[in-house]
């Protein structure tokens, strides 16, 4: 049960930002800068990291709804994140994203621990800076909304078709609902 | 030295964001929505829990400036954020914020081992679901905002003074100089 009162029908990190939508819509504007508009990386590249590192943070919620999006965007080659989540070092990714993967694993334990010697081997395999920002950022971005959801016990569906429908409607819609959004309309704040 | 480049008179997320205004906008806001809106707790608790979780994460950058701006929002109360950077049990607070940073506590290391109990003797003290929810996501907040700094190597200064500095300016302007920011504007983000 979520340690505050939240809408039934909201699972994950929407039922928060309906508790509280002066949050929320950052928080939306954030997912959107970073998982959907332009970027070296391509959208499911960046689903992945963001599922990748809410496993390592054992948030089932954000790891099961961020997989699916990935899967949903990477078409043909939806097998990678599975792979990823298994082993990253072992998955049929690039060079460049097995490389901006282990950052991100260091980011997620602790950014003290990212050396410049991991950020040139990324560069090595062809990271620019934008691929680095990307992924650290990601990489924080969801040690956070790990946080939220689960310091605050937010719902967490466990049939695996909601996180399907969810990975859908990320990957097809986007995390901008919100943010033309008022007060108002936070009682609806994703499509 | 920073992973990517940034200005040099930027220290810390200021040159992150002006790397990439497209995400330091809607992290400039989310940072004027935690610690400066409207919410229970006083704007100086607010920072103190910034500047503990930062400690707790070893975020030299962010525990400095954050407690700068706590002692210069306490006013008479400016020693709390020291006594609680080393130990929140022991330190001058009330009993609900010493409750809240021992949730606060809990969120850095992970979201779930916030327990039923740790909300309930928060609410015992006093403490609202809003109460909850902000110690909750700054600290999940924090959690980020250190991982960039950190995982990006961004210029942390040496000398005191220019923490003194930027949290007298945090705690006069708050975080939102950048929220009407266009790319244009970016170069200076903040005042």
């Amino acid at each position: 049960m979520p340690h505050i009162p939240v809408p039934d029908d909201l699972p994950g990190i929407r039922g928060l930002m309906a508790f509280r939508p002066e949050t929320g819509r950052p928080l939306s504007e954030l997912a959107e800068a970073l998982l959907v508009s332009e970027s070296p990386l391509s959208r499911g590249e960046r689903e992945t990291i963001a599922a990748y590192v809410s496993h390592l943070n054992a948030c089932r919620f954000c790891r099961d709804s961020h997989a699916a999006a990935a899967r949903h965007l990477l078409g043909t080659q939806c097998d990678l994140v599975d792979a990823v989540l298994v082993d990253p070092a072992a998955a049929p990714a690039s060079a460049k994203l097995r490389a901006l993967l282990a950052i991100a694993a260091k980011v997620q334990a602790s950014g003290r621990l990212v050396t410049a010697d991991d950020v040139a081997a990324a560069r090595a395999e062809g990271a620019t800076d934008r691929d680095v920002h990307d992924t650290v950022l990601i990489a924080a971005a969801f040690s956070m909304f790990n946080r939220y959801v689960d310091g605050l016990a937010a719902l967490t569906p466990d049939d695996p078709a909601a996180y399907a429908e969810m990975g859908r409607r990320m990957g097809d819609n986007g995390y901008a609902a919100r943010r033309a959004g008022t007060a108002a309309s936070a009682s609806e704040p994703a499509r």
